[in-house]
This record gives structure tokens, sequence and C-alpha cells, in this order.
């Protein structure tokens, strides 16, 4: 079923990757999906939400910076990241703690 | 042009914004871009990008906790958070503060 991330009590932290695609696939589906599954194994994954219309706006949950750090150096998720420009026209990572959630 | 949106140097404060809408338009579309066009004149305001396929995802940037508050007790901004179930079957509003930000 699809829903909005189901998150812990703050604090805990989210990445925003927003970007701009190129043209064409070039292996970013099969690498995206792939991508997520690698990321849902780590210690400290809390969850994800992405949509993308003109702008591509995912975000991942952490319970911790060096939970995200982790992530940030799996060797296949830096493989993906040296990519980057095969898939992005510009992109913008942004690291956050949530201090507050609320909604229904 | 499209493009993801301009900050400052962090710190700064996002809203992610997530929900799963309801069936129907009800008034939602040009609710939205009177919202937009609001808190853009906001004081505090940095910025906006949004998307939705499944799910839809809003981030606004934002200088200050001081800023979001005050945007979240604008008047017009209350009467349309006084409508949310009309648009919305679920949704969760995370408050962050933005750590760290790099791109291209």
């Amino acid at each position: 079923m699809i829903a909005t991330a189901q998150t812990p009590p703050p604090p805990y932290y989210a990445v925003i990757f927003t970007s701009l695609r190129t043209d064409g696939d070039n292996d970013y589906a099969a690498t995206a999906a792939q991508m997520l599954e690698i990321a849902s194994q780590q210690p400290g994954f809390l969850g994800f939400e992405s949509a993308r219309q003109e702008i591509g706006i995912s975000v991942s949950y952490w319970a911790s910076l060096e939970a995200i750090a982790a992530w940030k150096e799996n060797i296949m998720h830096r493989k993906a990241q040296s990519r980057a420009r095969d898939w992005y026209r510009q992109f913008r990572v942004r690291i956050c703690r949530v201090e507050r959630e609320y909604g229904f």
C-alpha cells in the first residue's frame, strides 16, 4: 500500500535529494531501484519517499548522521554516485535534522 | 526555468510536506497556487520544490523557525489548513533544520 513514510518520534534525520534528469534512461531506473533496496537494508534506515514531475524529490529518513555517512560510503552507492552526471543535469543534497512532525 | 531551489549556506530550515490526495480537485489546484504565492511573499521564505506521483512531496525552505511559525498562523493559510481533509487522505509535515548541503 502506498503511504507516507512511517517514522519514529523526532529527532531523526532526513536527506532531501532534489534533481533534474538528463535525457534517456542510461540505467537510471534499474540503479535507482537497486539503491533503494540496498539503502533500506542499511542500519538506521527509517523510510523513503519519492516523486518526480518537472523536478524529482526523494527523501530518505535515517536514525543518525552516522547512518547517513555510512550509506554515503557504501561501495555500491559510491559506484552509483560516480555516474551522477549521466543521470542528472542538476542535483542538490540537503542533510537535515527533523525537529518536529505532525499530520494524520 | 525549472531548477532546484537556490538556498543560502546552511543552517536554514525545511518543511517537508508529504501527502496522499483524495479524489477530485475540490479547489485544490487553485488553493495550492494561491498558498505558494502568499508563502513566497512571507518574511524568511527561501524557496519551494514540489512533485507528485503516487505520493506528493512539497518542500519549502525558510530562514528560521519563527518564519515557519508565522506562515503557519497566516490567516489565509489557516483557512486552507482547515480544509485539509477535503484534499488529503493522509499527510505528514516534518520541520527540519538543514545542516549541510551540496550538489551541482
